[in-house]
């Protein structure tokens, strides 16, 4: 098994270190020297996107993504509308921080109607799509775990999100590939084979046992049952050289100092990615 | 949109009503005239085998199933071993009891490998088969929602337990389709066509949102996302006309009377189901 030689692809997706402001953050991967960073859109909201922008360029850091944009399964059609638009302002975000790819949530199942919900969320992203071209923003379709699918995002497999991304080109619609959303699923390393170019983005954690909680119960890498350098090699293996981000919603982990768990992380990094 | 028309498919999952003996439970059923019954072994073990055949006689109840067997993924033989004499001891504890299906639930991960975890549950499957027919009891294989991939069953969709089912004739293994563990599954219809005859049992509950939990969070039927009736009308279409399956695990609903919850459980079956 061949370990990562280095921290260059390393990047914190801000939502493992909560408690910590964008520019806590930011300041936090430098001192790390963690090159690359995830930004949520509260966090850049907290104290505006010119800010945001300055403290990522005055610490040279890499915008890997910013989540989230999509959400579009609603079952009024000017509730829609709403989200359209808000996402669009999601993607002048990322245009202004150059990071590249919004992130897509398809969003979940109102009044018992997964198959609307599901045609919604194709008719957002072709709605979205000319509209990040024009500002040169990639849409990274996230398929959360099925758990989160009445409530978040009706596209659950990897299977479901590379066939709405293979509509379109790798430069402009492609997938993000969570471990902790996809490494249950049988057809796994096909649907990564098939995702090729497609993949925009790669997030780590760990599926801890017993899971304590649906929302808060992920674990740091390593600490948990997911093959996460295996996985990490079938992204190698078609051509995936982007950011490795590590995102971890956990509150035992959110209620440690931000330093100490920077520092878990680039251990267990090189350990087992 | 088709209601039922009586309650003669109407059955009780005694971890619904978790707080009765299985004596509570066979004469709570026959007092609300609910005909079929489906058991849970540690109930069982509770009061004895004879004894709780004599009380599910005296009702004339039928017992649709009994959970469970399985657990085939352990990392060490000897332990896998220990693990099918178990299963065998449920086959017996079925054909005593007249159930004829034993739900067979496939067991976790360990130590990281869900491929071999996966092997074993095929295997112990294979090992378990001829006790099975030599007893005249049913395999019926229930793949367990993603989420409990980890703890529980590496079988996380029905398109898995097909493949596992498939290998055998339909009177010695199949598939149990629960609503709560298949209903977020985009192929999950396909799924239910191709299972066909080896639909060998039908669980009904709800997704309720927000989900209050990983093991405690199901709903009462009705009060969730999870598209019932369509499920079940799709069930009718292949043929399926056995028992209809209750099965709720939430501390909520435990601690209500389990005669009003049987009253609540018959009004939304006609309703929803």
């Amino acid at each position: 098994m061949e370990r990562l030689a280095s921290f260059e692809r390393l990047c914190l997706n801000q939502a493992t270190t909560k408690k910590w402001s964008l520019q806590e953050a930011v300041e936090g991967c430098a001192r790390a020297e963690i090159p690359w960073i995830g930004l949520w859109r509260d966090k850049i909201a907290e104290i505006g996107l010119k800010e945001s922008r300055q403290f990522i360029r005055d610490a040279g850091l890499r915008v890997s993504s910013i989540i989230s944009g999509g959400w579009f399964s609603a079952s009024s059609a000017a509730e829609r509308h709403k989200r359209l638009d808000d996402s669009r302002r999601a993607i002048e975000e990322v245009a202004e921080l150059g990071a590249g790819v919004l992130v897509i949530v398809g969003g979940g199942v109102p009044d018992r109607d997964i198959d609307s919900a599901r045609k919604w969320v194709a008719e957002g992203i072709e709605q979205l799509v000319p509209y990040a071209q024009s500002y040169g923003v990639k849409l990274g379709i996230e398929p959360l775990h099925p758990m989160y699918a009445a409530e978040r995002s009706v596209v659950v497999t990897l299977a479901q999100a590379n066939e709405l991304a293979k509509r379109y080109r790798p430069d402009v619609v492609g997938v993000i590939v969570d471990v902790f959303h996809v490494w249950w699923d049988p057809d796994l390393y096909n649907q990564i084979t098939l995702a090729g170019e497609h993949i925009l983005g790669f997030h780590v954690s760990d599926w801890i046992v017993p899971t304590p909680d649906l929302l808060l119960g992920r674990g740091m890498i390593g600490d948990g049952v997911i093959e996460l350098r295996r996985i990490r090699k079938a992204l190698d293996a078609v051509g995936y050289q982007g950011p490795i981000e590590v995102e971890i919603f956990n509150q035992s982990i959110w209620d440690q100092p931000g330093d100490e768990v920077l520092a878990v992380i680039m251990e267990r990094y090189l350990e087992h990615i």
